[in-house]
């Protein structure tokens, strides 16, 4: 319906244009509108605390925008194409609702600061259930590291065989990396932890807002100041998810390649269950590693998405472009791409089989070269010497290492991978997550309480 | 329905995993199966020919093809999420519409040149149609500039005021830099213009299949001969596509960054229609560019689509991977996204309003800079010399220029755009396009004809 | 000479490869060779303190790296190209500076945790570096935000006229957008600060070396234990750091874009000093922002070089690849190309001019529309109505809105900047800046002293 | 020296702000001086035939153009840093050898068209150069698919075994990319092959140049007649030919990574030569393909390059933009980096050495699974049934395949790969270079002819 649409001024807009204009937002905005519910139910406590807004206005307000929270959140929100968006579509089944009320929610806002405090809310709440996902994916690895601790398998430099190394050691990687990630995750969650609202089209408003006090019962520990920032935040913040997410998708692309490596006929180290392999439509031997290939491509696509991002949010100057709608489908895509990433691995972490003898058989004598001149070394020749020896000895097919001589017993050594640390790591890290997300339920339940 | 996957085996998939392998294919590939019927249709007569195939069961199928065909154009086919993809969606709808013989399309095919088949057909289409847009596009930059061919605007560089122009020279230049993407589509036919079919699994069959008369039958002009550079080209293809796709987007966002520009209150030399332009939710003085700013945001998107094709099909040794599934969705989105640009434009540039005094009064005397320049060199100055005492004069306030004693008459010049050249080269581009569009209209229609 | 390289087993390289695979290094790594003798120092006084090296060589290994780190500090330390890389230029001059001990720094690392080690170092230090010039940027922001506090300009959305705002609001928004930047810079840190030796060629050593040692000894608060881990890293915090690189360089690239358009003759709000401009070769009159231009477009081509690290680092299984030593030049030049823009911006921005006048006068009535609606909201009109209300009066002319009866006052409007805010939070930032700094120079010296 | 530089106007210029203005153009425009010679020895044809220059001075220009054309080419050319470009450098030396003439030779021209055909000059050198190397890789490939052409080898799909191939096939595989490639250079071609000269700032220039004339004397087909055109293909056509040269490396890419993989202990079908291998510093018994992952490395870093370009390129209006001087470094560097890996590969390829037995012993029955059930089929059964078949033969262990009863014969199948066809598509590619290049050498050659 036109007059659904704000700035409807009866100018003939031809259905083309409007379908392009619109573009995907009544689907994409889908998962916006229990944010913008949220974002708007604060907003009108505080209109109301600074007098902008009569207290029983905004008590329906706030009753009719959990109601229809509650509604997004169980997916029986619809948008209509002719809504445009997901906060037109608010609005009208908030007057629906509450009638003329409905309306005064946009008072001292503006559609800019509006769709910009949905996102943060989203993206917050995004980001969280990502590091969610990645602790139980941390720890998958960590059991496996566990399981397999003294496992043989040969370690490889440049796709080489190199120096003895242990499935233990090549779980407890892939963990690591992960603990780094949800450690800078932090630094991520400080430039969301900043309330855009009152900023309205990127010049602020004319009116007494109180704009702490926003930020303060939506959970966020400061105000973003700068309307014009806020503005200019919109794409970077989401190239700062997406980015992470790429930093995240980047260490699981190196697992699912070794994977998909070591399940070969050839390498033969790993094989993987049946649920996750699938056969040939003209080869009947075939048992091929689809999921772990499409989710090696997810990882690669993920780049291409934050392209979409980056080039979108790029090459304009200062504040609010219309070129910034084409930023939600790719952040949202990607967020959720590396969301079922992380799923689908803390489910096959698990069920990976390995084959330990052979490993063991492939885990030869030329192996331990290094640690043969180390021995040596240990003996006192210069290492540049006992290198030239042991390369000897290997030229004439003399090479006859004592392989028990020596053991890497340093921290992150195979026999020492320091398992104990990084579940200690996760642990702090599972805990920040949950207080935060406690905190802005406490948060959200206080608004939402009548 | 399990049985319907060609690959089941019985084995128990995991719902979850199912739905990660399906990915986005039940929709993505409703575009592919019309050209999956025709393909299959070419098929079925070679296998007929060289006696792979009852000539009965080969009518069958061709007429069920066709049936399916039309549905599907007609966007009445469906693909159930159980059925996995159009490939396994088609061959059902094909069993269930002449039996057993529907099982028999598939011998000496594999998935994988089925896929690449198909995709070859949908690609060759979508180049066609966006070449005949490009052609639309064109024209209406053509008429532009011829209707506007002396209308005085500054020239820029730098995004000063530099030069005399008009807009017929704004127009043209977006005509010719069309011209040479139409030109340069030639390129990308080539590349598609070649027949995978036949080359199976990637290796070829062992059976006596006729390779060329596929070919023909379908319109190529060769056989793709290397079974493997079949698989290796899936995304070569795919990024050749997209990149043209982007090379015309770039060449357009500089109109649309120019529109957005010139149509500013302080530069204020073109304005948009009202049916190109919306309002803002709190500011009633307000009439935005928002269609021209989201398909210049389009066009910036669209190398971001592009890094999506281009991250799926690299990094992997040759041959075919599943990571490949993941080409289709941005493939189609970057292709239909430059079609809905292409459009919008044809659409805007009839109507973009010349607001001929404003550009004339920004055209003052320092646009003659150069020109005075030239003037005193053809009284025999050397250039650097003349240009120097231009410099004085204008740095003392006595420049007065004479703004008649010289005009651009060379081929480009603003007195002599070459609009007639720009014309016959633009016949030139729309008959090839035409003739090639109704060769493959007519092989197509044999294919079917029973 | 050939024995410089380690890896010589006396095999006929061809000139050709070996200048491939050599590469840039020779130019690229001067850069590493201070980081790699400092790296060097402290794994000699671990080695000894494990009582792997004689006192008396770690005495003399430390003072020859003193002496080669100040030399490349000094730039008069050379890398031969038949040297290959500064690891082995830095080792060859060792040998020559203590002789046969020289030989024994390389005894329980390897060539790959080495370079890891370096690159962490320079990484550290250049990302303080980068820190401590946003930091100054920072503050030519703020003081010009101070300095035009109530100097009022148009604001603009869709780069169309808006609200009222000042050049004080415009000035503090990019203050704001770095200070993010420099809260964010700490997550960086997290990654960064992990001592990474020890791991050697990416599966440990089997000596009793003490990791955690090394990393106190240069400033560490952890050892990066997975030896795995280090090398998958590789290119993990290359793009770390040229992400953030990116993102301070996109709210630059913002705030050129302004000045670029705002410069305009057509705008006019600002013009350039002089020294900022360069002139024409044909055209007398032109003065064009030539140092704006180039800084954006770096801006942009930060955004490619942050691709070619991307793609080096990814697409591959995990540890360590040769096709890493491309990751080098393109992370040094990205790091290097934001400080250069960062000086150039921190000179450009206090001697902007301001044209006040200009911005005045384009600070038409219209722009307060929205405020007056707000002014008819606030006499009991929703704010619907209100619109209505304005946007006719627009239409018929009658419009003549009260410009001082509303103000934004509340935190970030033009009336209440926050500027103080921004100034504690930039002092924080430079405090730990400086502090950190301070603190590797004495873990430095520390290492350093005999 | 200040009186260099053309648009000098005695403004105090600060070191550092012409440092960062000049940037990289004194070494990489070391480049473009030779075609700078040549357009501009056109230029100075064409000015004297239409009567803007004397005779005598257009014989003097000529002669001092080839004088330092030859000295660029031979290497002892320079530009002098306070020169800032290579463009300036030439005036003047121009300048320093015929004296005054020499500074005629800018009239009725820009900056901006002179440095455009400089550019087009080069890039059509380059591609031509680029094509040539590719012919020699293409026959290359098809040596080692003739030597090779009946080794069998296995036929991987999902890295795992699939079905019967030779290394025939694998070698011919990029043949074929190859030759599609060189075949889609001729769509680059025609982009390249449009004169800009003319167009001067990119408004035209107001004298009776002939533009048509100065493009057949440098060989163009055509002369770009748009000037704003002109300006709107600096990036363009840049893109366009990195583009190219990223297609070409994506095949290269796929061969390299096969060799990568095909080189482990695990695969053992490929064997390097020492000449490719290096050596470990730590590990004796390392041979590491460094070339092949340089190589490998290299292709990825082009798709950087590539976007390096593109970033620069776009997200600005139509004509000149001083950002476009950043486009110069990462095109050469991409082209020239291309030229390298292309030079590698064909030293590579010939001395790549096959391990038949090996590659044999992994040929097992197990590949001939969909071979037999066509077999099956060819004996009436439907295909569906015989894979069931043989499903379950393979799952008893009753498998035992006829390996000899069919042969893939078709265009493309091991027995038939179509050698002969691809080295008359090769002869014709090389012919058309060899053309292409000797008609510009005539050109060339006339311009220089007193």
């Amino acid at each position: 319906m036109a007059e659904d649409r704000l700035w409807a001024k009866g100018l003939p807009l031809d259905a083309a244009i409007h379908r392009f204009t619109v573009g995907e937002d009544p689907v994409v905005d889908l998962a916006l509108v229990p944010h913008d519910a949220l974002g708007s139910a604060a907003h009108a406590r505080m209109l109301a605390r600074v007098g902008l807004l009569p207290e029983s206005d905004m008590r329906a307000l706030v009753l009719a925008l959990r109601t229809l929270h509650d509604e997004a959140r169980a997916g029986t929100f619809t948008i209509r194409p002719e809504q445009e968006d997901g906060h037109t579509a608010l609005e009208a089944a908030l007057v629906g609702l509450v009638g003329e009320a409905g309306r005064r929610i946009h008072l001292a806002r503006s559609r800019n600061d509006q769709v910009q405090l949905a996102l943060r809310l989203l993206m917050r709440e995004q980001v969280l259930g990502l590091g969610a996902r990645a602790v139980e994916l941390t720890e998958a690895f960590l059991d496996f590291a566990q399981a397999h601790v003294n496992t043989p398998m040969p370690g490889y430099t440049h796709m080489r065989r190199a120096m003895p190394s242990t499935f233990g050691m090549w779980g407890a990687a892939f963990a690591e990396g992960l603990l780094e990630e949800l450690e800078s995750l932090r630094g991520l969650w400080a430039r969301l932890d900043r309330c855009p609202l009152g900023s309205a089209a990127g010049f602020g408003v004319p009116l007494p807002i109180d704009r702490q006090y926003v930020a303060t019962l939506l959970g966020f520990s400061r105000v973003q100041r700068s309307p014009i920032d806020v503005q200019n935040s919109r794409g970077r913040h989401e190239t700062a998810a997406v980015s992470w997410a790429c930093s995240v998708a980047g260490g699981l692309e190196k697992w699912l390649w070794d994977v998909a490596l070591f399940s070969t006929e050839e390498f033969g180290f790993l094989a993987l269950p049946d649920a996750f392999t699938t056969g040939s439509s003209i080869m009947p031997q075939k048992k091929n590693p689809d999921v772990v290939e499409l989710a090696r491509g997810r990882c690669r696509e993920l780049r291409g998405l934050a392209r979409q991002v980056e080039e979108v949010a790029s090459g304009l100057p200062s504040s609010y472009h219309r070129d910034f709608q084409l930023l939600k489908r790719p952040t949202l895509a990607a967020l959720g791409s590396l969301r079922e990433v992380l799923e689908v691995l803390t489910r096959l972490v698990p069920v990976v089989q390995v084959r330990a003898e052979t490993a063991a058989r492939a885990s030869d004598d030329t192996l331990y070269a290094a640690h043969q001149a180390y021995v040596l070394a240990g003996q006192g020749l210069p290492f540049r010497d006992a290198y030239r020896q042991v390369a000897h000895q290997l030229a004439d097919g003399t090479f006859k290492p004592d392989r028990t001589a020596l053991t890497a017993t340093h921290l992150g050594g195979a026999g020492n991978l320091g398992l104990e640390q990084a579940r200690s790591e996760l642990a702090a890290a599972r805990s920040w997550l949950t207080e935060t997300h406690r905190a802005l339920a406490v948060c959200a339940e206080r608004v939402w309480t009548p």
